[in-house]
């Protein structure tokens, strides 16, 4: 019973049958024509023999959707070998990404050029030049972006949609289809399970993203068994209730025709579409359908034995006979023809619409509008603005001008500050509350598939979107896996977090980031950015527009900060950490201040000066990452280590990471979380306010003077360890 | 049209002319008596009230729910408010947390002593003592979990009532029904969109527990508007395809006859029961059924407008008439019978069942069966083990014998190795693959949800469970914010993390941790760990299981470990750091060594003094948690960094947060992540071999004695900065 569960139209036992009996009668009448059976029983043999050549990887699944990359490669896709980055092709995500030979196998069979033999054979070898890494990963030929962690790709392939659908609603006209290349994502049963699969299909589906096909490649079998263990949803149900167009496929495993008949039909659907694909997980292997056959090789006997099933001879190994060769020979050339097609049709546009056609030729450069760093204001009032708020400032009249920008929040619009004035929300237009040509997103409370689809919107070719994310910074947590395959990809995206600290208040502890900016300041390729008032606001932007291959983090306040300027400089932001405030000749203390508690630290340095004979120099330090990107002579110009000047760092977050640039901090002792208290109160609190610093820094000074030994340690000086009662 | 999708029986519309009549008629006609809506009057204000007081807060939401509150409270649910924590109670979470005047309100009006008027106006005040948090809190009297990032209530509901199914196919006779709780969840729009709530939900309704009933606030309203900007999918359809039991409620916002109906009737359901309660958000203010009644007070004339529509004076504020408070007041002798009746049952059953009795009562104060550390093996085989061996040798004979133990993988049960022998699957009877008395779960690919359940379970009565996950390490940035949420409510759960650092190898970038170390290791009451040898994964169990208010992380190789024993000390473990090897008399160089990596560190050492003229003591540092909450005098002796003795750490991870302890790391480049490659080869490639490292610490060591000034900086050594080529 449990078989049938979640697989109720075809059960597992069922399609076993047909199983065998598809590979034993004459398959022309079960769905492929004898060529097609010959090139699946090659591919499969292919992968097997690819698994065990080094004792490793993923056949199962590979093998089982071998139908289905016949269908999508020979007969359904619009894409170019010889032109892997034809920009108006159909892109190909496999969300189940340790299905990797799946790909790798199809992109050398169609002739994409990279991907020789001996590359093929790279997988799971020792090379470190190869090109089949264990998950596909997107600096090659061929593959659209990297996954693996189970549930982006499927995220990422909307994103490709909602970037693909924008780009068709900006530039197409009724006489020129500029833009119409369609999204195809496999997934398994994993990819449906993960949350952020189920966040990005919910929003796919009130988006009618019609221009994205999502296959299932039904195997029922994950690493624990069969998936009844752990999941017995109706699943296509479901998807139908999110608004998706569904089609299911019984056989699968060698059924191409009705594949291919399905897959085209999804273009016709005003639905995204789900095509519930039934295989089986290893298909012709001894563990067919069983969970061994998902993650180990199958074994020297079972691969012969399988060639001798299929007809091979078991003694050779990686076969790809003429025939099959021929039979994916004319795609190379198919492909070049729509990238001529494609090209004649831009010429005739560029005629027809000079203007549009130039912003389309800039964006296919990936170019920025010129000078759009003017766009950003010079000045900002001078009164006391929440770091939110500027944030919004800067961005607003860049995100109005530039088309590049894809700014979205997870339903947080009203705190967040990003959305300008005439705004158009991207919308399916039938919802009659916005258009696809519009650059805002509502992305719902789904903060995780936010982020990866902003990766694929992103990823959709290389510098024509810049996507902006925005929530508050502690809800970037849920967002992390995202974040991070962002700027592992390289792929520039912004993400704007507001309500950074305890400052954030009342909201409590659960939103208040006590360690999360350790992750982010370890992430790399990631800039976590704090800035202090509105100029280094400016200048995170600055830095963050300007990092096109890399994701940012602007961290931000709720509440109103004082305005620093002339202290603070947008340029210093670029360099990670700048002398704020120098004293001369030479000074006692550096004190590092940053981002929204940059102002307090002024205060204590002032407090400092005022009540003692201490010199106090101040450095404000928005970014660690591009600190450590300067010179050995600029780091100790700002920090004077060498020089003996010792540190403290005031920022109410865990100190974790501030050790490598200061001897003391004034910050959250991570024994506890925060408290729910309004602002101010829990700065007061936690102990940060000017006075109680000041005195304790005065005492850490003494301290240093009489015993040296204690500039070898860390020390934190915290809530706990201040002598103040509430 | 927009606004009737998602909302398909009753549009918001309808539901807005039905709120009108519903204030205007006779009350007793539109389902609540006049009583009942004098309280839901009160109710109203009071939160109005209390939002206005301090101009702050979330009171849309609460005063929608109005009706739903009296049902549960009234005459729903089984609890007993002068006991808060009596045993079989039913349990309520409200997962939209921002609406925590609902449950403050109802918990003052039930009789919950703490909760005094006082109190409640501790809501967003400066009260460092308040019982009224901006999110309900664990440790405040009648608040079951805390809740406020949304999503993760539903999911720790989840776990709760799998705790409960537990606990009574455990302990329940056909004549003693010990166990029937039942638990009740409130959500908002929110938590059916984000990831971990939907995880949850697909797990809740493939579980069958239908000791839980959720409760949707379905008021249509978010922070940026309709709903329909971002869902507009069938909630209800979806529900079903989960395997959910669905009753609508139309007139929810003051339709108590209903609501208690539903709610009754979900008790004799099969399957978990969702509960569509149509509502609207702020009703009977101004800004009734518009996204600013969410998060901002109505305004002093809003709310004295309401007053005098629902005859209130409006001069008076946080009025509770003695009618309102007659028709809460059986409540507490309600609560009382119910205690005692259980109290008796409880003797009764330890009569009958003396065994069982004392196992319940030994399970009802927290405690671990005696000499528990004595299930631990005291040896190991002398022989290469991945460390994720090792934690399954040490584990599977506790979970064995302790009924505590609730343990779960996120499908990979073949690579965590926490099955033991003759573990039943906790799996709803009907099934037939494994029974709710089970105690290994099967999350599926849901590692968000997993975490967040097991927050459930291990809340569900102190002590009573602990709940242990399991998955790779990577996937805990999935996880990440419910372990945070664990750690935040000092719930014990345990969390086995395999397959860390890029000795994981082919997997490749996306699974090869190198930040997320960085992210624990700054987490408050969060314990990672990073055992080196099965010695020392005897000893983080220990720490794990002996840490009854902390979370856990355990982080395990996936590859073979050399054994260290005697080296290695599970008591040094308990520590944070110990010192592995000593030198005699003065050391010229600490090697700090972690974890998977702790053997290559004695490697280095060894030929460090092999090599050279160099005295190398070397300290195997596991936890950084732990050892910060050692003695002063203890740190020094493991570290001697007074005495001037210069330290390396050898880990790939970024090196973030090793400053603290040392002045050189050989860790990972941060501008980078890492490669898909064989382990071993991972390693190499990224510069981690024995000789290499020893030749860079020499030339490092040479260096430092030149110019002490390099010690007062920290200095990496990584693969960009040595000079092999591949």
């Amino acid at each position: 019973m449990k078989q049938e569960r979640g697989d109720e139209i075809y059960g597992q036992n069922v399609v076993r049958e047909l199983a065998k009996e598809g590979e034993k009668k004459d398959s022309v009448a079960t769905g492929c024509t004898l060529k097609e059976d010959l090139v699946l029983k090659t591919f499969r043999l292919l992968v097997a023999d690819l698994c065990q050549q080094f004792k490793g990887g993923h056949p199962g699944g590979a093998i089982g959707m071998a139908a289905i990359g016949v269908a999508l490669w020979k007969y359904v896709m619009d894409y170019a070998p010889h032109t892997p980055d034809f920009v108006d092709r159909d892109r190909f995500v496999l969300s189940n990404g340790h299905t990797c030979l799946f790909q790798y196998c199809f992109l050398h069979l169609t002739g994409y050029k990279a991907m020789t033999l001996d590359q093929l054979k790279s997988y799971h070898s020792h090379r470190v030049d190869a090109l089949c890494p264990g998950h596909p990963e997107i600096e090659h030929q061929g593959i659209e972006v990297t996954t693996g962690p189970l549930g982006q790709g499927i995220a990422n392939a909307v994103g490709l949609a909602v970037a693909s659908k924008n780009l068709a609603a900006t530039f197409n006209k009724p006489d020129f289809d500029m833009i119409r290349g369609r999204i195809w994502c496999m997934v398994g049963d994993a990819c449906l399970q993960e949350g952020v699969g189920l966040e990005a299909i919910s929003f796919a589906g009130h988006m009618r993203l019609n221009n994205l096909t999502v296959i299932y490649d039904n195997n029922q079998v994950t690493c624990d068994g069969l998936v009844s263990l752990t999941n017995t949803e109706d699943v296509n149900m479901k998807m139908r209730a999110c608004g998706w167009n569904v089609i299911d496929i019984p056989n699968g495993f060698f059924d191409v025709h009705n594949i291919v008949k399905a897959l085209k039909s999804s273009k016709e659907s005003d639905k995204p579409t789900f095509v519930n694909v039934h295989t089986i997980i290893g298909v012709g292997s001894a563990v067919a359908g069983d969970a061994v056959a998902h993650g180990a090789a199958f074994g020297a006997d079972d691969v012969s034995n399988m060639k001798k099933v299929y007809g091979f001879l078991p003694e050779e190994s990686f076969v790809i006979s003429d025939e099959v060769r021929e039979f994916f020979s004319d795609l190379p050339a198919r492909g070049e023809t729509l990238v001529q097609q494609w090209e004649e049709r831009l010429k005739g546009y560029v005629h027809a619409y000079p203007e549009m056609g130039n912003d389309l030729k800039a964006r296919l450069q990936g170019e920025l509008p010129e000078k759009w760093e003017t766009l950003i204001p010079h000045e900002f009032p001078n009164k006391p603005t929440a770091s939110r708020a500027s944030s919004g400032m800067v961005l607003n009249p860049l995100a109005k001008a530039c088309k590049q920008f894809l700014v979205g929040t997870a339903d947080l619009s009203p705190s967040v500050n990003m959305a300008w004035q005439g705004k158009v929300d991207f919308e399916p237009p039938e919802l009659e509350t916005g258009s696809y040509h519009g650059r805002y997103i509502h992305y719902g409370v789904r903060e995780h598939a936010m982020a990866a689809i902003s990766n694929g919107i992103a990823a959709y070719h290389p510098g024509m979107f810049i996507p902006v994310t925005s929530s508050f910074f502690m809800f970037y947590l849920y967002a992390a896996p995202a974040v991070r395959m962002g700027a592992l990809q390289h792929l520039q995206v912004i993400h704007v977090a507001t309500h950074d600290t305890i400052g954030m208040g009342e909201d409590g502890p659960t939103h208040q980031p006590i360690e999360l900016a350790a992750l982010y300041r370890a992430m790399p390729n990631l800039l976590y950015i704090r800035p202090g008032d509105s100029e280094e606001t400016a200048g995170a932007w600055s830095v963050a527009i300007s990092a096109r291959h890399s994701s940012s983090i602007i961290s931000t306040s709720r509440h109103t900060l004082p305005q620093l300027m002339p202290l603070t400089r947008r340029d210093g932001v670029s360099k990670g950490a700048y002398v704020l405030r120098q004293c001369s000749p030479t000074a006692d203390l550096t004190i590092i201040g940053v981002g929204s508690e940059l102002s307090l630290a002024v205060n204590v340095a002032d407090a400092l000066e005022n009540q003692s004979a201490l010199k106090v120099r101040i450095v404000s330090f928005p970014c660690q990452r591009l600190f450590e990107a300067q010179t050995v002579d600029y780091r100790e110009e700002v920090l004077q280590r060498r020089a003996g000047v010792p540190a403290v760092v005031i920022e109410p977050y865990a100190a974790n990471g501030w050790e490598r640039y200061a001897n003391a901090a004034v910050c959250m002792n991570t024994s506890r979380f925060g408290q729910s208290l309004p602002g101010p109160t829990a700065y007061k609190f936690f102990g940060f306010e000017t006075a109680l610093i000041a005195r304790r820094i005065r005492e850490y000074m003494t301290k240093i003077r009489s015993d040296s030994g204690l500039l070898k340690e860390f020390t934190e000086m915290t809530h706990a360890s201040l002598d103040h009662t509430y």
